[in-house]
């Protein structure tokens, strides 16, 4: 038994940023989301790797709560992704993808992953996405997200999958992209009306934006003087996000919010280094504090009208 | 005697966005600014406009303690602006700009006016802000605005005004250009270097982000559905920053929070009609309730760590 479901990719990353560059670390939507989630819940991950792949290099994760039995070693080599960042960290240029195992990817649920309370379906072929749900006994939250490349080439299966869920985290560029509204709050209304009850836009160092039926909630990001490679931000949020609800255990309009602020306090940590370095070594404690130093950049005391 | 004095410029605007287009209406960097301001506090203004100019028009500032006795008519005619927004109300396309009595304006600031606690310095020539300084008797905050043209061809100029104030209240992209850092906190660590005490820069629909020594604050935007035309948000903000302050009176962390949410509340309502029109008929118990919701967009209960 797990309380946390991700399904997602496990990858190898060659990235170069203004600030340095890696070749063949750790990467992969599901290893992001797992690294940050795990600091508040146990984690079940589905993905696929190559025999290429170090497992060895995982497994730290394990002391975590992190159950790695639902990822699936493939024939070939394991995905990778190789990209670049200008000072303007804010946009990722793609070099390569190279796809290998995920060409066969159909994500094998585990019996014992089957009545998680919270499923995260990281960004994949909405078709696998779908597979996945219909794998799954009735989770309290489902939340998907997805890529321009899905919006643009499965624009259907992808709201197929959009209408089973109940929340979805995409990017600023992609709500207005599936929504087709440039006004984030006309585009969510619009996406809300597929099924989701919860629309997040995540807008790099300007924050989330957080839209339900009743309320819209904002949150900014936490303001670095050093951001050194953003990769892997997005699942990082969502990561810190998804675990502490799951951990809360209660899906409401104010634990949503304090989510959204804790997946932020957990995405400033990953930019601070690459790949999943930053989170490997972070402490609890540390959590704590950035949380204290983030509500001191966004309180102010009530103003009293005459 | 005055308490808030803003030096800045007022026009005649023709705006073209999506969702229709006005000839020759009411705006102008100071007339934003007071249209915000004057639901606080008095205001001294000090412009210049042409013999074209229909002063009747802006006879309602008086019911609200608007001081218009600053308003030079020179030889000429109105400076006017013409541009165009596309969907991305974020950026301004200018079309035409026509300087006119703008060309000879040397800002005569008048006895009355000197003593002003609170002075802001709209976007105009950074010379003639030196010289608006020079006139006025050790105010408690002074907080100057500009704009790329200037940063572009008088940069040393600008540097010298910058020396002089407290405040400085620019766009994201401004604060990059002057401090030719593209992280805003480096950035504002640098021009603070010059002497200002505040950075405050202005994000569009992203909200503001403001900078001291000891510590970053980040108000967001007010989520809009219809957002109507852009011109002027900028002013406005500061319009009810300033205005809020000078209220208040007094200048402290914790107020000038206070004060960057209620500019932000007042851009709120600036954007949903052209020109001035929506803070000329504006209610001050609609304030209240823009707050209200604001604050409702922003908060989020304390998180409490194990």
């Amino acid at each position: 038994m797990i309380t946390l479901l991700v399904v997602g990719t496990v990858a190898y990353d060659t990235i170069e940023t203004p600030f340095g560059k890696v070749e063949k670390v750790l990467g992969g939507s599901a290893l992001h989301f797992t690294n940050a989630a795990s600091f508040f819940t146990d984690v079940g991950i589905v993905a696929t790797v190559g025999k290429d792949f170090e497992l060895s290099d995982i497994d730290f994760l394990k002391e975590r709560n992190v159950d790695l039995s639902g990822i699936a070693i493939g024939e070939g080599k394991t995905f990778s992704w190789s990209g670049k960042y200008g000072y303007d960290l804010n946009q990722a240029i793609t070099i390569k993808t190279e796809l290998n195992v995920i060409e066969q990817f159909a994500p094998q649920i585990p019996e014992s992953f089957r009545d998680a309370s919270f499923v995260f379906l990281a960004n994949i072929d909405p078709r696998l996405q779908i597979e996945a749900i219909n794998q799954v006994n009735a989770p309290q939250l489902i939340v998907l997200d997805t890529m321009n490349f899905w919006i643009e080439h499965k624009y259907d299966t992808l709201m197929e999958a959009i209408e089973k869920i109940h929340m979805l985290i995409i990017n600023e560029a992609e709500l207005r992209e599936i929504s087709k509204e440039h006004n984030l709050v006309k585009g969510a209304r619009k996406i809300m009306a597929y099924g989701p009850s919860w629309i997040i836009a995540k807008r790099g160092e300007y924050g989330v934006f957080m839209m339900s039926e009743n309320e819209v909630f904002l949150a900014p990001a936490f303001p670095l003087e050093d951001v050194f490679d953003p990769t892997g931000a997005g699942d990082t949020f969502a990561g810190g996000f998804m675990g502490y609800l799951a951990n809360i255990g209660e899906v409401s309009s104010e634990t949503i919010k304090q989510a959204a602020v804790m997946g932020s306090v957990m995405a400033s940590f990953n930019v601070e280094d690459f790949s999943i370095n930053r989170l490997k070594k972070l402490k609890y404690e540390e959590i704590r504090e950035r949380y204290t130093a983030f509500k001191r950049c966004c309180e102010f005391r009530d103003i009293e009208f005459r």
